[in-house]
């Protein structure tokens, strides 16, 4: 099926870019525009986009169903993929590219003068999927409210001694329960782990005192959800308190600065000062957030290089932590949509007050 | 831990077409020389190679373990991914790329000179992997030997009525018990499924009489198998022995072409024409096979415009088939790996006589 409208949505931004075609070969990309089921192999599937027409252009012994009443161009398996889409393709401009399509079917492509250049075309396709059209909001939100049950139930599974993979694992199947697509991904973090941004969860046991750090989603209807909280195991320190209160507020603030006219970077700013500000700075050490949709993460950061503007629709996470090496660290996220007012509509209704668990 | 060997045999391969340094971005590339659990992610990982030189390039907040002793040339969340490569490449020189290498990390390199020219390394890289070695070896001979476990267990699940799906299930998880390193993947195709190459297991039921397609494989140690059996339920008519003992004189056809100087386009022909000759060369639909290995297809295809030879070490599929669409299809397949001596050790032991089965 073809999506009509993000079509024409993509020729706005190609418009807007310079660009008169645009060649995509991220299986994600081509099912958010003409919904078949392309999936990666080694045969190719591409979709071409000009002002007035999208064509799929695929291998024949693939048997995709969904093509009907589509335009589709075939190729087999003896054919130079290449020597095919330099065949549909105007030689005389330049030709955009999406993010992922693979050099094996780009480099080769000026054998055949294929276009006038090779250009990535990544921002117009981007701009497009970063704005989420009312079904995409509201799988979105089916999917993090899916999250929100499972966090609600994580708070129960602790116990003196239990490790992070076993945690992780029960947090899994909690997913596939409450109606993910898959059993869901976890970094369960505890004690010195939680200062490790991406820890792989391990033997260490669970003990009094301990910083308890959950980062999780699994996709649900295709869409995903990614929330991470921070708890604490039967007592908290005035150290732990802090961070956490930092951390929490940093959160908050990033979700306030979603506002008309705000830009990417002054949300991640928004964040990062008041963590800068308490001198953890060098602590805080990645960007504030990723947008998210059809992947986990979808391309487009919250960081201070990104002065694209918040707008209707768009969806990320405010995930901002602070990590303090050998010792604990903290993470708080949420996701959050880009209302019409233009303010930030939080997906995850899940408290974010200090939590001291226990059994 | 970096494959040493296998640099050195890539570096024999770029010497051999002219290359001195090579980009790879794709995790199964990087994980094959250089194993250290590279994923993919929107954060970029590379290894570069030259000819005295191995280095990962890679983002510093990903955490890898595994890179203790390496060459690291470590990139942040800010910073521009091809301006640091950029900074590490040899700008006089042409810069290879393996061929899942993303655009958006190979255009942009033009802006900041990184190389003279940017071509596909394709060729180097995956005649390096296409020679397994003798680790790579006994992985892929016990991966295949739990995939004929699981087949040899398929031939006692059927009965009337079951449906594809469910027949799929009960196989995918047979992989799990036989040791497989997750849930296999399978084609069930009855009666005129069969006649559809990459058919989609779906509700139809099993009866008397119907041809029963079973193309299944799951990776084991991370090396993978993949075999087909084409089976009859009940009863066989003459048209479809005539087509099995076509498909499978073909088969061995082909694993009997694996000869001293034979090239990969010899040993499709020697099942092809064979198939021709019988009047069925339209429904043989695709390549005779394709490599395998660290990919259920390794890139490089048994088909009839690859004239490399087939060489010590290289692992392949051998699927003759013939479809014959709206009646039924056979397809009699088995992995081999070429011996020192330039002859095929067929891996899939697995019975290839007609066999009709019953409950």
């Amino acid at each position: 099926m073809l999506h009509t409208q993000r079509i024409e949505g993509l020729r706005t931004y190609m418009a807007r870019e310079g660009l008169t075609q645009v060649l995509m070969g991220n299986p994600i990309n081509i099912n958010y525009f003409a919904d078949f089921g392309a999936f990666t192999s080694d045969r190719a599937t591409f979709l071409y986009v000009t002002g007035d027409r999208a064509a799929v252009l695929c291998s024949d012994v693939i048997g995709y169903t969904g093509l009907e009443g589509m335009d589709v161009v075939y190729h087999t398996d003896g054919d130079n993929v290449c020597a095919e889409v330099a065949k549909v393709t105007d030689h005389t401009k330049p030709l955009g590219f999406d993010g992922g399509y693979p050099a094996k079917w780009l480099l080769p492509l000026r054998e055949f003068q294929a276009a006038s250049d090779y250009v990535l075309a990544d921002r117009a396709i981007n701009l497009q999927r970063a704005h989420k059209d009312e079904t995409e909001r509201q799988l979105l939100r089916e999917a993090s409210q899916m999250n929100d049950r499972v966090m609600k139930r994580v708070r129960g599974i602790f116990h003196d001694g239990i490790t992070e993979r076993e945690a992780a694992a029960i947090i899994s199947q909690m997913f596939v329960e409450e109606g993910a697509d898959m059993p869901g991904w976890c970094i369960v973090a505890f004690a010195e782990g939680s200062a490790d941004v991406h820890h792989h969860n391990g033997d260490a046991k669970l003990k009094r005192g301990d910083t308890i750090l959950i980062d999780m989603g699994s996709p649900r209807k295709g869409y995903h959800s990614d929330m991470t909280r921070t708890f604490f195991w039967k007592e908290v320190s005035d150290y732990q308190r802090e961070i956490y209160e930092l951390v929490k507020k940093a959160n908050l603030a990033g979700e306030a600065a979603v506002q008309p006219g705000a830009r990417c970077c002054d949300v991640d700013a928004a964040a990062r000062d008041l963590i800068a500000a308490a001198g953890y700075g060098p602590n805080f050490t990645h960007r504030l957030g990723h947008y998210i949709g059809l992947e986990e993460h979808d391309p487009g950061d919250i960081i201070g290089g990104n002065t694209d503007p918040v707008e209707e629709g768009m969806a990320f996470s405010c995930e901002p932590g602070v990590y303090l090496p050998g010792k604990f660290g903290v993470r708080v996220e949420d996701l959050v949509i880009v209302k019409a007012d233009g303010t930030a509509e939080v997906l995850n209704k899940d408290n974010k007050e200090l939590e001291v668990l226990s059994d």
